[in-house]
């Protein structure tokens, strides 16, 4: 099997998908439960029947194309991704993913390989969460994790709940029960998915190991100090909600330098509100987003934060307030997976390097409960979440390649 | 002379004048050429005439009343503030001024002095320039500074030019130029004012002298780094306009410390416009408020500021701009007199102390021209532009006397 021949498919199937936005020409929206969302599934259906899968839709929305393996009744391998999209993003985010699975079954079939368990290339609905400020809908369903009156409960910008969004679209909320697999039933699960990040484009490598999806800690924190003349209020009787706060923001970083490894620390957001030029600022509020593989990592970051908060407040009598907002714990993924990756990846002369997940995936949610692998791909530039998103088909045929070596050694 | 008389008088006067506000129950709010400026301009004429005084209003709306003094030709001595407000500000802030001016014709002719010169109590129109984003109207048409075509070039928030609001009060813009004395017929200008800030009362401090009124330099600084994901951007390949700007806004205060004397620098406002928790900061702006007595300072600090920002989005391959908005020079008051005032505080035994002042007054722009002289009394907990200002009627009881013995010895 030539596997440039691979890419060219999948780069003719990553096209084909591209039409299915509701913004021709300003890149990819595809929102879940959307006519675009349904034309892009029916393609995928079509794609999978043509490479001689079983397919079906489940009641999540999620489409599944099944190759049945040597051992039926052995918990199956599911590769897959999310085909949803954000809003105005690009053409390979979660996509690729789907179309790298059913490549992989052309690849298993065109070659003669049975797996030795059944193989399912997995298309999810809403990983996301940019309609109904959710997310892992389609992952949650299978592994049977929705809440119960979560479907009547979410609403999108315009108060659409999503059970009415799903039965327009043809499903049943009530149904959604059904989704999910028996404990058990899902043996593996591989995912392909790009960086979204500079670090393969930037070292040149050809393909990234995920060892694991970085746990997350959000907070907002707000300084309080007291506003006062800015001409006539001496330093030494201040309390001044920027330059306490400043003096700690400055340290963030360096926090998560010290930290080392995976760990990244941002305040993306920062805002004295109602303050004036000439006035001490009363209060400053600003977002802390800490992500990190390290559990205890993610504990000790907040808590210094805390601790400088308390030391610089309390020198002039401020006070403060910080408030997680979200938790989410790492997700360390198969070390024997991560094994026969990098070993296939040797075997083929591919350019490799193990990287952590910075962002949250399928295999995340996947991940706290099956036995989950996942193959990066460069993103140019790192850039994701935007038009601009591109990685060359080459990059996809080959990740195609070694997740075919992992599923036969499995 | 009974001074708590003094003070007594001074507390009906300034009660009298608290009813002239736009804004009733919630602070005084008297803007230029306005009913209530009309309303408190026809009660401080009315107060000058029963002080004995020979009155009159000017073509800028400023108010003048007369104690001729033994030598008609020697220049004069005026003593004043303005008499309008921010705002939702409070019965002191400039009105207290014109108050003493008057109690202090009063007390002179009480007690039979006959002062070498002219004295001239003088209320000035317009100080805070909140309604046409000026200021110092009034002072600045005595000492002949206005820009030709100012008036019909500067317009109110509803669009109103500065000449219409003129002509509305029944005072004419061409006539302005004839507002200005003839240079040298005023030979000292004296103000007292409330501090405005917490020095005197965190002092306890009777009566503040005033060195000199300090200089300003406002600058608005632009950081960018780039926009980047929060969760798979390393932190050695990022360019974060927050830590950037951070490390150099947490530096601020300490330069302001370490030029030390009266020299403040503030960062009141800082704003991530389009930041997002999730994303690197790609921009941050903050404004910039330094002030002090010493022109040098006022040089060094912008340019240390500068020179750490210019570090700082070096590392990253960031940028930074940094606009000069405002630029005041400082004032030193008249030493002379300066020497008068305290001598007249040991004398008399009232507490007193040396002091800067952080906010601009009339003082500051008769400065520029006219030997100038300025006694703070205290601000309560260093409260001003608000309701809640308030300085008890016997601290301008103390400055009045203060203030008479200096015209005495002048």
């Amino acid at each position: 099997m030539n596997w440039m021949e691979s890419a060219r498919r999948i780069q003719e199937d990553l096209e084909g998908l591209s039409a299915f936005t509701a913004t021709p020409g300003q890149g990819c929206t595809r929102l879940p439960f959307t006519p675009e969302t349904r034309a892009a599934a029916d393609f995928l259906l079509k794609k999978m029947e043509e490479a001689g899968l079983e397919t079906w839709q489940d009641p999540a929305g999620n489409l599944f194309g099944l190759l049945p393996g040597r051992n039926r009744e052995k918990p199956c391998i599911l590769c897959g991704s999310h085909y949803d999209s954000v809003p105005g993003g690009g053409n390979y985010d979660g996509i690729a993913g789907v179309v790298c699975a059913i490549e992989l079954a052309r690849v298993l079939r065109e070659e003669g390989i049975t797996p030795d368990a059944d193989y399912l290339a997995a298309a999810f609905m809403d990983e996301e969460g940019c309609r109904f400020g959710s997310g892992y809908f389609g992952s949650k369903a299978v592994l049977g994790r929705l809440e119960p009156g979560e479907a009547g409960r979410l609403t999108d910008e315009e108060g659409i709940t999503l059970a009415r969004a799903m039965e327009r679209y043809g499903l049943k909320a009530g149904e959604l029960p059904k989704a999910a697999w028996p404990k058990g039933r899902i043996g593996h699960f591989l995912e392909i998915h790009i960086e979204q990040g500079p670090v393969l484009d930037g070292q040149k490598k050809e393909l990234g190991v995920v060892e694991g999806i970085v746990g997350l800690r959000r907070y907002r924190v707000a300084v309080n100090g007291r506003a006062d003349h800015a001409g006539t209020t001496p330093m030494d009787m201040r309390s001044d909600a920027v330059e306490m706060a400043a003096r700690v923001i400055a340290q963030v970083g360096d926090m998560a330098r010290e930290a080392g490894g995976s760990t990244v620390a941002t305040v993306g957001q920062v805002n004295t509100r109602a303050g004036a030029v000439n006035i001490v600022a009363r209060s400053l509020e600003f977002s802390l987003d800490i992500r990190s593989l390290q559990n205890e990592v993610l504990e000790e970051i907040p808590a210094r934060i805390r601790r400088r908060l308390q030391e610089e407040t309390e020198k002039t009598g401020g006070s403060f307030t910080m408030e997680e907002t979200l938790r989410i714990q790492p997700v360390e993924l198969s070390r024997p997976m991560r094994k026969i990756l990098e070993e296939s990846c040797r075997e083929r002369g591919h350019s490799w390097m193990a990287l952590p997940s910075g962002a949250g995936h399928d295999a995340l949610s996947m991940g706290q409960q099956v036995d989950t692998a996942m193959l990066f791909v460069p993103s140019r530039a790192g850039r994701s979440h935007c038009p601009e998103e591109y990685t060359p088909p080459e990059a996809f045929g080959r990740a195609v390649q070694v997740m075919k070596d992992l599923i036969v050694r499995l």
